[in-house]
């Protein structure tokens, strides 16, 4: 585990959603793991934070958190801009060796059987609330988020620094055909709310 | 309605949200408008599009579109960022001058009785499917958008052009305390996927 990787306090856990950004979802099951690219996970509460995730049928991923119940959404940085995009093409299905492919280096978090993906600036560690009818018709998986952390040198005190960090770790937001937008610069409306907040 | 405003097909609408903006939510229902600004708002399906939206109950708006069943997502802009955030701190319950105080000014769209908020870069007009579970458990909405405009000075082409166009369209994305992050520059991965999509 990278020394800058420090634990985020579950009631900021929904700020590491907030903006939008394109996610990798991992899990793991009898020995398998597996890592895709999402753009549709979203917070769904704060306390306990909980979020959605659209899952298609054809994902294998889908497959492991089926059994398992539990995952791992990652905010995958610009730096994995190419990697991300490889995951979110690939099956496992398809490509035993999906994960060497695309070059994706797992590390391990204490007290979590789980994959984690390495060089993302934010880790959430979920476990699945089955909603079968939610899952068969819409896709849609919602998890509890357990514990969640992030890459100190971009966020930090409960609110990201994309404008004082490299900007190699900026998150990535998919659009369509290898398309991303990087995060931007930051706009404050309200200076006194954000002391306070 | 302004002359830049184009429809966007229906296969491309899923592309206004996918990027993770901001959104704001607006709805009519016996003569009452709202408006009000929500973080948590995500593409669901692609044909026909769909999305979901947390409501929180103490919010007037969601009364607005339990009884009418419609509603708007509408993408703030940069230039609209103070109203953003006026219009996701304030109630219409509290005030029953709300859209007044945030400046806020409505469009028609022809043959939608509902109210656009004009400055925005994107329109989805949406019919809600009812789903008494999901809103009553996990205040999540889900609906299907049925119509769909954007500016095309900003998305044209099924495509956000953020890097061509002033910034001040640039779509925002919130995080906490009157903080949020303006979309930044495109990341283009895969130049021949591009051009084929």
């Amino acid at each position: 585990m990278s020394d800058s990787i420090v634990a985020v306090p579950l009631d900021k856990a929904y700020r590491l959603l907030n903006h939008g950004p394109t996610v990798l979802v991992s899990a793991r099951y009898n020995g398998v793991d597996n890592v895709m690219a999402a753009a549709w996970c979203c917070a769904l509460d704060f306390s306990p934070p909980k979020l959605t995730l659209v899952l298609d049928k054809i994902a294998k991923t889908r497959e492991l958190i089926e059994k398992s119940e539990r995952f791992v959404i990652q905010i995958p940085t610009v730096a994995l801009a190419e990697m991300t995009y490889q995951l979110g093409s690939e099956s496992l299905y398809q490509y035993a060796d999906k994960l060497q492919r695309a070059g994706v280096e797992l590390l391990a978090m204490e007290g979590e059987d789980l994959p984690f993906v390495s060089g993302c600036s934010a880790w959430l560690s979920c476990r699945l609330i089955p909603e079968p009818h939610n899952q068969q018709t819409h896709d849609l998986f919602i998890a509890e988020v357990t514990a969640a952390w992030a890459d100190s040198r971009v966020f930090k005190q409960g609110h990201w620094q994309f404008d004082q960090a490299d900007p190699a770790l900026r998150s990535l937001h998919y659009v369509a055909g290898g398309h991303f937008y990087a995060i931007g610069h930051e706009v404050i409306v309200n200076d006194n709310a954000a002391s306070i907040d």
